[in-house]
Parts: structure tokens; C-alpha cells; sequence
């Protein structure tokens, strides 16, 4: 490690890019430590991903699990934040490359900038299936949604009203069951009383997976349970059917076309280009291989943790692209990073512990995997709701989910239901026609 | 009145365009009327304009200021909601156009459309001079801010490190007013421990005004404290000064020509094409001018409410654009129209009633103007919280608006800061610069 270019104060130069939990948490390992952070994100905000279903669901608001990563490390005078998009990464001269030309430098280079979503070579279905990784990505969802049932009122023909009405959700994943559980609930619950021509009740959910079972990364007991579950709350279950083709009027599942108006996709994610910023091996999925360190192989100086990496847990199989992972990952280089500061040896290689995994399925409903014990129903469901809103950041943000919670259980009264950024297509309806009569 | 052409189970049909207060209120006043409803509107939301500033300076999130329509009336199974965009009335034949070629029969119309902010004729402004009359309005403003703030923090350029730290707001009304000084706040209190390279606190905030005094439209001595007030939380006001242009990069009135980067227009408006549809006289702004009635002269089956009309106050002077006269306008109609459907003679002609005048103009400072009395300061400033949370609809949204306000005055952190909908002009920075060395 060269610590020769260190200037500024003499001060080591840390770059993070990605204000995500890993990104943060490699902030929070370095408190103390000798060192001047740059933290590098193109969004001016850190997002709580597990609840970005919620405001694609109309659930939250969007300032609800985002917050400014410049006030969340506002008292760290060690850390500078910048907004800015990262191009590349001069690993010669040790410089990350941003869209205005600007070249930071840096010492030590953590790269935590996440993962897409990806359609499996589809790319053409992107328009079509819509993905759920941002706040924009969210708000998209919530206004496709909401619309469809505003277009399903409007609708004579009763073959485009039940496209309307038929909402598509491809992989089954905690993410793809807390959508279709979700928009299972909204449109029974929430939306009933105040349409006029349609049965908002009678709107379809279909969650389709390619795999034998739905939350695959569970165990089969949770898996069944959650299956069963879903059913009650009337969502079909298509399962061991890879989707073939997403249009905009249908999608193309087994031997199956069904025509739907909203497809979103919760199936396969693809790795940021950090690997190709680097030339370093990746997997597949653009994931980079990391020495067990958590270094860049042949760059010493480069850490990269989170969704844009691949490691194996213990028992083999690598471990998920869930928040808990990246968090330990980014503690984890933190301390491989002061040990080197301090000229002190390098702790043991990085090693995964699962914590656990959880998914709620719908209003009192919820599956817990912590290993040693399995929790199901309402026990479950109180537990997902205490955990997500101990891991918020700040009393604010406690106080303000809680209190949408408390009024989305009680009273079915989404609070966050907008369309906003675009119109409506009212071209997707046929022209010509004549509205309903009020009735 | 012709009521022959009433079907749909033998009920007159009342369409209305428009759920803005005044819409919203002709619902509330035919409640157990014989009439079947259509409210039309071309968002799905009901907005709360009065606290739109505050979306736009992130002190509230969007959807704690607006709820769906069809929500608000789900309870009245007299109202069809229908989320379309009214292109023009055929008068003749009693239909509404909508965009989709639909048109929707009535037998009595009204025209709820609201306005648009104006530019006396320099459309060419509209880039630069940002409105605010929508939630994508106030979510530009907010985005426009606070990128302000972020290429501030890696401008190297003094000259345009100062335009971008010059907010101008163009109109000293009380949007215009209550602009400045949550803007103010926002850099001096929430902002200044988060930046490193600049002083938050220095933002310039400068609001222009062509009359003589801000808050024309008050008595002269809470002109003259909103002043006082202004300044003292740092606003520079520029009184008598109309703007003869606006730019990308600056603003010119007066003789002076002052860079900037951010223009909030907050000086005129003008009314939707109601008056166009119809062929009818309008004032200079597009204001429908209409009978006693609020009927639409030679038009006895359409009013015309809001914003969208032009009336005068008893005092001569034209009722202000505010929510009660909208809402006062609105209840009249709904009597008008359950006296002919009773068959009784009309009420007295529409007189418009002024309750009174807020405005706030920072933290624990406001003026109120009831008319009989007049108040000021922290009082003031109580009342108008207090009366702004009763008018919102529903406990849940006066429990978070209370939530986030007790937020914001206790510990100076807004809640919604969030840039969405497109990333930072990163390009409108010079290139090749070396960025800041972290410190």
C-alpha cells in the first residue's frame, strides 16, 4: 500500500463509491481511524431498499425510507460527500473518474455500487417489466398500478379490463411475494368502495417463478406456508414456468400467454460495471471475485463489497444480496483498512454469517428463517415489523413508517396512493367511445 | 333548466371538472340532492395548495398535502371519479370532451379548472422561472434547490459558486413570501453542518417585487413586519422592480442583471381554457367573467368557480385566488342548483365573504389579517399552523404535517430532501476540473 501519495493533511484518502449499507457502513468502521473520506454517490440520497415495495405499493412515501446521505453523516468532518456519477476507475494513477471529467484520488478505493435489475439477456423486455431498485423505480410501479384500475373504470371492453386487471409479478423472491401479497391487499381492501364500474376485488394477481417453489432461499416448511398464505389473500401461483416474452399487452409464460397491462419484475439483478471499471473477473451476473479479503484481485488498494460482489457464505453457496451482508462486508474492510493503517497484521479472512432471512406476505403474515428457529403467521409479522423499523435510520423515520402502518392496518387507508410524473396513457384506450353513464 | 334529457335511473346529471377545493365543495354541497355526479379531474389527486411551498423547500413530503380523489368520496355512491383530461365542452349538444375522444353528457356543468402560473406574456421564461402549482412543480423546486447546494459544494469557480448559492424568488405575495423564507431557514438552520467545502449559511435569497410593498394585498403594517421579518432571517427584497428578463444563468430587473441559477416565479397566473371551451368573455388572464348565479352568461346550465373565474369582492376589488373563495363559490352553486331542482326561486346573487389573510413568513413568524383584527409574530405564527393543519382532510394527514412541522422546529431537520426525477445537470459544471481534495 502506498501511503506516499497521501496529502491532504497527511491523511490517508479513502473514496467510497456507493452511499448504500454497505458504503455507510465502511463510513461508520473508519470513525476515529486517520483518514479523509470521499463518499461518491449519484443519487443525493440513501435508500432503505427493504421497504421500497411499500412505496411502489402506495404504503409509504418515498421520504419515508430515503434520507439525504449528506445529513446522515453530517457530523463525520472526515467525510466530504459528493453527488456525482462515476465513469471509471484509473487504477494506474489511482483516481476515480467522474461524468464531468473530474478525477478524484484516492489511497484506498471502496467500490459498493450495487446491482440493477436484469433480464437475463432480455433487455427488450425492460420497457414492459418494470424493475424496483429506485425511488423513481417505485414511483413508476405505484403510478402503473393506481392507473390501471383508473383505466379499468373507464373501460367498456371487458377483455381490456381484465388485462387491466390482471397484475403480473415474475420471480418469487421475498421481494416478489411482498409485491404480489401487497397489491393483493391494496386492491381487496384498500381500493373496493370507491370504484364505480369494476370490482377492484376481483383483480388478478399472478406471481410467476421459474423454480419449484416460492421463496427458494428458504426452507421448504416457510416456502409452503408462504405459498399457502398468498393463496388466501387470492394470489395465483405459477411456479416451475420461466417467463419467455414480456410485452406491453401480455406475458408469455410455459405454454401460457396472459394478457396483462402491468408486468414487474422481481427476478434477476445484474452488478453495476465495477468489474469492468477494474478488467477484473466477475461472475455472470457482472459480480466481481474478491480476494477473501475483500479486495480486488492484482489491486491491493480496492475493496468491493455489497450487490456488486460475489463470495460464499460457509456452507458454500454465495451469500445473498441482502443489506445484512453488505453491512458486514463494509465493517469488515474498515477493519482490514485500520489494521494496514496501523501496520498491523491482516484479520482473518472475511467470513459471512447469516443472520436471517425474513418476508411479509401480507397483512399479519410473515416468514422468518433465523436457522436455529423458524417463525411463522401474526408472531412472525410483529417481528418483521419491529426489526424493519429498528433498522430505519433516526426517530423520524421510525415514528412516520409507524404511524402509516398503524393507519394502513387499521383503517385499509393507503396514504401514499399518487400518480404523479406523467399522465395517465388515455391513448391506451380506444377512442370514440362514450364514458359510462353515473350510475 | 332542460331536464328531459336526465337518464341514468331519471337523475340530473351534474359533471364537474375539476377536484381543487372548489370542485370538491359542489360535491360536499350536493349531498342527498337527486343528481348523479361525475367528478372529473386529470390528476387522481385532490392537492393541497396553501402548504405546496413546503413540498417545494422539503419540509413536507408529497403525499402528506394530497389525497386521491376517489378516496375523499368514496363514502357518496352519487359520484362517478373519473382521472381524465378535459379538451373542450360542446355546449350544444351538453357534453364534455375528453382527450381519449370520450365525451361525458350533462345536464348541469361545472368548471372547477384552476389556474397556471403566467408570465405576462414572456413565455419564453418558462424554463428558467420555475411555477409552482402542481406536486411535480413543487418536486422540480425542491430537486432545483438542492442540486444548487450540491455543484455549489464542488464548484471551484467562485463567480459561479455564487450564482448557484443565489436563490430569486419573483412575485412577494404570500407563496412568494413563504418561499423566501423557508428557503432562508433551509440554508441558514438545516443545511450549514452539512457542506465542506462551502457555508450554507451564506446563500443568498432575494425576492423581487414590481409593487411597492410584499404581501400587497395586506394592510400596510403586516407588509411592513413581513419585511422586517424577511430581513432578519437574511432575504434581500427588491421592491418596485419589475423583471424585464430571465436566463439560465441570471435574472434582470430593475437596471441590475444578478447571475443566478434558481428562479421561482411566484408572480402571476393565469386561468385554464375554461373561458376557450366556451367562447366566453374572459378578463386579461383568462378569467371567466360570470353572472350573479356564477352561472356563465347565456349559459344558465354551466358555472364556473375558482380560479378559473374573475368576481368581485364587495369591496369592489376582484375576489383574491385563494381556497375559501373557491370553496364559498362552490357551496353557492350546490344551492343554486338544489333550488331549480326543487323548482324554488334562486338564492340571492353570490357574495363573496373574506375570512382573512395568512401568511407565514418563517419560524414562529406570520401575519394574519382577519380584517376586525390584525396579527403578527408568534401568535400569528400558532394560528396559522393551527388553522392550516384543521383544513387538511383526514387525521392521518394532520398527524403527520403536525409530525414533520414538530420535526422541522425542534431540531431544524427536514424530512423530505430527497433529488428525484432525473440526476444533476452534472454537465452545466466546466470540465477537466480537479475535484476538491477531501479535508
Amino acid at each position: 500500500m502506498n501511503t506516499e501519495s497521501a496529502h491532504s493533511n497527511g491523511l490517508h484518502r479513502v473514496v467510497i463509491v456507493g452511499g448504500g449499507f454497505g458504503g455507510l457502513e465502511v463510513v461508520k468502521g473508519l470513525r476515529g481511524a486517520p483518514v479523509a473520506i470521499t463518499l461518491i454517490d449519484r443519487r443525493n440520497h440513501h435508500l432503505f431498499q427493504p421497504l421500497l415495495y411499500q412505496v411502489a405499493t402506495a404504503s409509504l412515501a418515498t421520504s419515508e425510507i430515503a434520507w439525504p446521505i449528506r445529513s446522515l453523516v453530517r457530523d463525520r468532518k472526515d467525510v466530504t460527500t459528493l453527488l456525482a456519477t462515476v465513469t471509471g476507475v484509473d487504477a494506474g494513477q489511482r483516481r476515480v473518474m467522474l461524468e464531468d471529467g473530474t478525477a478524484v484520488p484516492y489511497d484506498t478505493l471502496v467500490l459498493a455500487t450495487g446491482a440493477r435489475h436484469a433480464y437475463f439477456g432480455h433487455d427488450e423486455w425492460e420497457p414492459f417489466a418494470l424493475g424496483l431498485k429506485t425511488i423513481e423505480d417505485a414511483t413508476t410501479i405505484r403510478r402503473r398500478i393506481l392507473v390501471a384500475f383508473e383505466q379499468a373504470e373507464r373501460e367498456t371492453d371487458h377483455a381490456v379490463q381484465t388485462a387491466l386487471l390482471t397484475f403480473v409479478i415474475v420471480g418469487a423472491g421475498p421481494t416478489g411475494v411482498e409485491l404480489a401479497g401487497t397489491i393483493a391487499e391494496l386492491a381487496q381492501h384498500t381500493l373496493p368502495r370507491e370504484f364505480r364500474n369494476i370490482d377492484p376485488s376481483t383483480a388478478r394477481v399472478v406471481l410467476i417463478e421459474a423454480g419449484p417453489r416460492v421463496l427458494g432461499g428458504f426452507p421448504e416448511t416457510l416456502s409452503e406456508y408462504a405459498r399457502t398464505a398468498l393463496e388466501k389473500l387470492g394470489v395465483e401461483i405459477e411456479l416451475g414456468k420461466p417467463v419467455s416474452d414480456c410485452r406491453a399487452d401480455s406475458v408469455t409464460y410455459g405454454d401460457r400467454r396472459l394478457p396483462t397491462r402491468t408486468i414487474i419484475w422481481a427476478a434477476g439483478v445484474r452488478a453495476s460495471p465495477a468489474a469492468e471499471w477494474l478488467g477484473a473477473p466477475a461472475d455472470g451476473a457482472g459480480r466481481l471475485k474478491v480476494s477473501p479479503d475483500l479486495s480486488v484481485p492484482n489491486h491491493p488498494d480496492i475493496f468491493a463489497i455489497g450487490d456488486t460482489v460475489t463470495i460464499a457464505a460457509p456452507d458454500g453457496k454465495p451469500a445473498p444480496g441482502i443489506a445484512p451482508a453488505a453491512k458486514q462486508e463494509g465493517h469488515y474492510v474498515a477493519t482490514v483498512l485500520k489494521a494496514r493503517l496501523r501496520g498491523k497484521a491482516a484479520p482473518a479472512p472475511f467470513r459471512y454469517r447469516h443472520q436471517g432471512s425474513l418476508a411479509q406476505i401480507g397483512k399479519r403474515r410473515a416468514v422468518i428463517d433465523f436457522g436455529w428457529t423458524k417463525l411463522r403467521g401474526a408472531l412472525a409479522w410483529w417481528l418483521w415489523g419491529l426489526v424493519h423499523i429498528y433498522f430505519l435510520i433516526g426517530a423520524r423515520a421510525r415514528l412516520s413508517v409507524a404511524l402509516s402502518w398503524l393507519w394502513i392496518h387499521t383503517f385499509n387507508q393507503r396514504s401514499a396512493r399518487l400518480i404523479t410524473q406523467g399522465m395517465p396513457a388515455a391513448d391506451a384506450l380506444p377512442r370514440d367511445r362514450q364514458a359510462p353513464e353515473p350510475s
